[in-house]
């Protein structure tokens, strides 16, 4: 199972906003269509909708009617542009969109033909890539893993979430491989329920224990005792190791230190942004309040109530344990294992 | 309006299962059906239970074709357990039959008839006496917020989890009557959203400013500064200061204290169960995981997946910075504190 993919020169991805009533694939056509994908959350998490933006570049190549190589990468700009101001706090949608500009920039004797040959090739290379790259990350994190532990997890960071295998659930699949016992408890993650609607549907299609919880009650497990680890995604990493991701993520974090709870971010080196030096540089989405205010078509507030829906927060890097990459765990301090990261050197696990 | 009341020999209280959408008043003429109404959470919220309860007996006593005292003593004992059986963590509900069972106890010239009136009697007086201590509860609170305070609040604490006015939500209003601009953020409180749906409704209807969050979203808006002070209910509090309340407050209790934001719980010195030496000591209620998977009737989540839902949590004292009651305000050390309440010289403050 992939999340998203290319056929017969159309996009298609799962509708996830329809799981697990319905399992359902839409076609984009264009690149307006995938926009649209990604911003109404057919599709999501971060590696995912990476993967996507890629698809949708190489589709506005394909119908481009340019004829020349400087009219066509106007028409990818423009494309460019409409793709990456869909959602604005996961970095790897820009990381794929710039590789794939980079690629259409490299093309030889600048032929419009030969650019949507590579663009197509290099987005197909780019989530093939994303699934290898998370069973490296799987295997890394799978160490962290002892039988019979139970790992707490927030959000969807499985199959669903990346092109397939997944970031943090990754990790989950990788243990399991390697025969251990594992059990996965999901915080239901609210507002959009990605726990309950989507990990728990793909944990269970691959017979992975999954016990679901609301959000709140996350801390009443770890302080009993009934949490080993934490593991979750990232939608960016700043340069000093501070997280965001899914709203929620801070207090699951903090929970987990001042329950003695390891806190592991799981996440491709395309989540890493060297350019926010903080948390506080990175974007945070607010999503309309209507996505709090109903659940499917029920109304679950007074009509006139004001709502406020964030949809992400940043974990200051002081309580996190470790940076799950495809290149290796990084440790504390983190601002000097990420620069080391991207140089020849290479991480320090 | 209160929750729940005597009217025609029958107790009435509000259907709060139908708010925001519908409001229902309900009549039960039996003690079974005031056990079902608390069993099923028609009321909910401590000190309201306690309230039917107390209702429900003097109902109990009413509708009994007992002759003789004796016989009238042993119908009260089997609606007591009945009433008492409906739902373990809130001790307010005991507190208030054990109140009515003592009265009954007392009857001079052990008279049937005496007994069915003293029992309505000291009913109603329990049930007026909510009130006025909330009320109170309100003016030691009120002294604790500033001007222009945004208070975080978890679950409902308002008119509907008590006979009428509050308790952390009383102290709300008591601030704003004393001319204070006061604002709140309301965690909607999954699995059963008594936060979206009831806190907002009684707020929205007295005109006092609220904000609808996601449980998840506490910690970010206390990270940002946003949150000047928590206020939350209790429904038992151990005799050291351990309070067990709804599923979620340990976290919004331990998100407070890392983000040096004070911690206060509101609650009659009814909810102080001396008995319990410390909050492992209070038993948690468990309910259906179908709370979890539904919201109405639309079903979130697989078919086969499995959900634990506890629906209290117990928030050790250390992150408490006071525990406001009817007779002051008790701060650390809780264990002296909290006898002290109960002894001639009085509370601390």
């Amino acid at each position: 199972m992939r999340s998203v993919w290319w056929e017969d020169n159309t996009v298609k991805m799962i509708d996830q906003r329809k799981l697990p009533a319905e399992y359902q694939v839409v076609t984009w056509s264009d690149y307006h269509g995938v926009a649209r994908g990604i911003k109404e959350m057919y599709v999501r998490g971060a590696p995912a909708i990476g993967a996507a933006g890629a698809f949708g570049l190489a589709l506005a190549a394909l119908n481009s009617s340019a004829g020349s190589y400087v009219e066509l990468l106007g028409d990818l700009e423009r494309a460019y542009d409409v793709l990456l101001n869909t959602r604005p706090t996961a970095v790897n949608l820009r990381w794929a969109l710039d590789r794939l500009m980079a690629t259409a920039q490299e093309v030889p004797d600048e032929d419009p033909g030969v650019v949507r040959v590579r663009l197509l090739e290099k987005a197909q290379a780019l989530a093939d890539e994303d699934i290898a790259i998370n069973r490296r990350m799987g295997r890394w994190g799978a160490a962290l893993l002892r039988n019979g532990d139970t790992v707490l997890t927030h959000c969807n960071t499985g199959a669903l979430a990346t092109v397939g295998f997944g970031t943090a659930l990754g990790v989950v699949r990788a243990a399991i491989e390697e025969g251990k016992n594992i059990r996965v408890l999901a915080d239901e993650t609210r507002p959009r329920l990605q726990g309950a609607r989507l990990t728990t549907w793909e944990l269970i299609r691959d017979g992975i224990p999954v016990t679901l919880i609301v959000d709140s009650a996350a801390g009443h497990f770890m302080r009993r005792g009934e949490v080993n680890i934490v593991l979750v995604g990232a939608d960016r990493i700043a340069a000093n190791g501070d997280v965001a991701n899914k709203i929620g993520t801070y207090q699951v974090a903090v929970l987990a230190q001042e329950n003695g709870v390891p806190f592991y971010v799981v996440a491709p080196t395309s989540t890493i942004d060297l350019t926010a030096p903080t948390g506080d540089d990175i974007p945070i989405e607010e999503r309309e309040p209507e996505e709090i205010l109903y659940i499917e078509d029920v109304r679950i507030a007074p009509s006139s109530v004001k709502a406020v829906n964030p949809v992400f927060d940043i974990t200051p890097s002081r309580y996190i344990t470790g940076i799950v990459t495809e290149n290796g765990i990084v440790h504390p301090p983190f601002d000097a294992g990420l620069r080391r990261l991207f140089s020849k050197s290479g991480p320090d696990s």
